[in-house]
């Protein structure tokens, strides 16, 4: 077993964001040396790890440079050049996700694909290479308004999603790689992370549920564990284990999924790394998915994925009709109450729905959790102070 | 009320090991800007704090200008150059701890005086300048064999502290500044943590109780809750509390005390900062030791001091008889185990006794958690891999 703990081993991270910040609280813990590539200098990893390098992730020689300085190769997104992967894989890198489930990943098209091509329940689908072709296909009544509409590549947070109701809609789509989806009436949007290391030993954790805001299309809290029946979360469960089996999947998987009104689970889109439906987790588990996600990458004995407590997740995202230098107002407040942990991502700048930070409630009651969880929403603030 | 978060706000910390180490995983947590100063260019926190200056703790220059570059300034450990300190109070400087209290503190002899003077229960003592005056005092019978022996000064996790039994012992003895103290048959050693912020708000952890190797004169075990009367456990959290109040100190304040044979209990030593006694915070209490230093600092209002679970740490100090690059040997065995976390401090060399991380262990009964804890100290082993 290699020894990873103060020694000269290097862990390598495509990205530094938040993600990558949170991580690096692990990397730290374990003293476990740390190179971080982001394409900018004020990333919020910039300052606070070993080796910070500046270069772009989707650049073939920006990838490739860095992959040959680390000892094993990670991910915080899954927007990376996945040929400077291949080279760098075949020359003998380890690399967590591996190179094939992030490229099949970060393909909408080629993801649904992969849910039906193993049996995986999923909302049926069609994929179009262009608008023209979406067009065509919806004058032969190849499916219905009104539908999901999702860009195939480079989406996050909401963007290159749509809710298509009208002709006019459809005229306002992009002229883009896409996949056009049926409207699944759901009870609750559920998720579910499973961690699985080089050994094959894999765990779940908990199913969460996700409350959405009502208008923009953004996560608002994330809740640990989803009020939801039991029988239901097992299957939830093994549903999210069956992805992460299908894949050979190392590392952290999480999977987004629907409860339909008739109890069904179906898989919705699925992220190869740690998840903002895990952020809980650091206050609320046991083992933290930051510090599972280097337990499988480095091929460690997977944590207990438990719950001390209940948790609940209220994102943190700048208020509409401010941009400029970060304040967050009313963080006194929040930081009255009991069981409450800010995590501020270390971004000078806010601009509308940017996330910016994230706050844990933890408490033996759910429901307490949820009132003061609704409470912090109400009271803090991200704006800009000029 | 300042804005700390993400902005251009500096903290300052006089001291990079591994007590600064864990608070920067807090500020990064809320992104405060931190600066260290540590006489080693491979001190714990060099690589991972926005910025590190290389200067000595002890030197007026080295400290004062350091402090010139900060917004508040904080410590991680006691023994740092006072007459720097109080230059910048005076010239406006936040500093917390205040001087004043850092100043009585790193001084055993005047700690032990502001105990008496300020009626906090403590064990009889006497001050000596040198090792004449000691062994004057002893044939003058004004104290009698056995006794503790304490250097005034620079000592830390028992160096600087002998029992002496014979007049052999005495002998032997360093010729410095000092105090006796009488000894006193105890049932156990317990501490208590006191948050106490500048508006005056104070908050008190649970008391832990240690328990030490039966040779070295080093702490094996933190346990919390201590395994005591209720009655005691309230009395040692008052009079904690009583010594911070006494000191008006901000800051966190560690206090070690012993319970004597009939309930006492009696003040030992205190330190005027994040402690050894609460890592098991890390994991086991709703807002941890360092995060807590944090808000007492900044005057945040004080986070929760309860424990989610019992919690044990397990110091882990290097093996006798292995000096050189470390190895942590069997690491993985206790990754295994649920509940258990290791924290890595990040020093490349293992000396014997050196403390070079610890484990906590948390697990809703105390009693498996201290057999966890055992396991744990029985598989793990700091040794040099050459």
């Amino acid at each position: 077993m290699t020894n990873y703990f103060s020694s000269d081993f290097k862990l390598g991270v495509l990205g530094g964001g938040q993600l990558g910040r949170m991580l690096l609280a692990e990397t730290q813990k374990f003293d476990i040396y740390t190179a971080i590539l982001d394409s900018s200098p004020e990333a919020p990893c910039a300052h606070i790890c070993e080796e910070f390098h500046l270069g772009d992730l989707m650049n073939f020689d920006d990838v490739y440079n860095f992959g040959k300085r680390v000892d094993v190769l990670t991910i915080e997104i899954e927007h990376v050049n996945i040929a400077a992967l291949y080279k760098l894989e075949e020359e003998g890198l380890k690399i967590y996700p591996q190179p094939k489930v992030i490229e099949t990943i970060q393909h909408k098209g080629r993801q649904k694909d992969f849910f039906v091509n193993h049996n995986i329940p999923t909302s049926p689908h069609h994929r179009f290479e262009s608008k023209d072709s979406l067009v065509n296909a919806f004058e032969q009544e190849l499916f219905q308004l009104p539908f999901v509409w999702k860009s195939a590549q480079f989406g996050y947070d909401g963007t290159g999603v749509k809710i298509v109701k009208t002709q006019g809609d459809i005229q306002q789509l992009e002229d883009t790689d896409c996949i056009v989806e049926q409207l699944i009436p759901f009870k609750n949007e559920l998720a579910v992370i499973v961690a699985r290391n080089m050994d094959g030993d894999v765990k779940t954790y908990p199913v969460v549920e996700m409350e959405f805001h009502p208008e923009a299309n953004q996560v608002e809290y994330v809740i640990c564990p989803a009020r939801i029946d039991e029988k239901v979360a097992l299957l939830a469960r093994e549903t999210a284990l069956k992805v992460a089996e299908a894949f050979k999947h190392v590392g952290l998987l999480a999977v987004e999924m629907f409860q339909t009104s008739d109890d069904r689970i179906l898989v919705n889109e699925i992220a190869p790394r740690t998840h903002n439906s895990g952020h809980y987790s650091i206050e609320a588990s046991y083992t933290n998915q930051f510090e599972q996600h280097l337990r499988t990458v480095l091929n460690l004995p997977l944590g207990n994925t438990d719950s001390k407590l209940a948790g609940i997740m209220v994102n943190l995202v700048g208020e509409e009709g401010y941009t400029g230098n970060v304040c967050y107002k009313n963080i006194e407040s929040i930081l009255k109450i009991e069981g409450v942990t800010p995590h501020i991502y270390g971004k000078k700048i806010t601009k509308p729905f940017r996330k910016m930070g994230h706050v844990t409630v933890v408490n033996k009651d759910i429901s307490k959790a949820r009132a003061i969880a609704q409470q912090v929403k109400e009271t803090i603030r991200v704006i800009s102070n000029e």
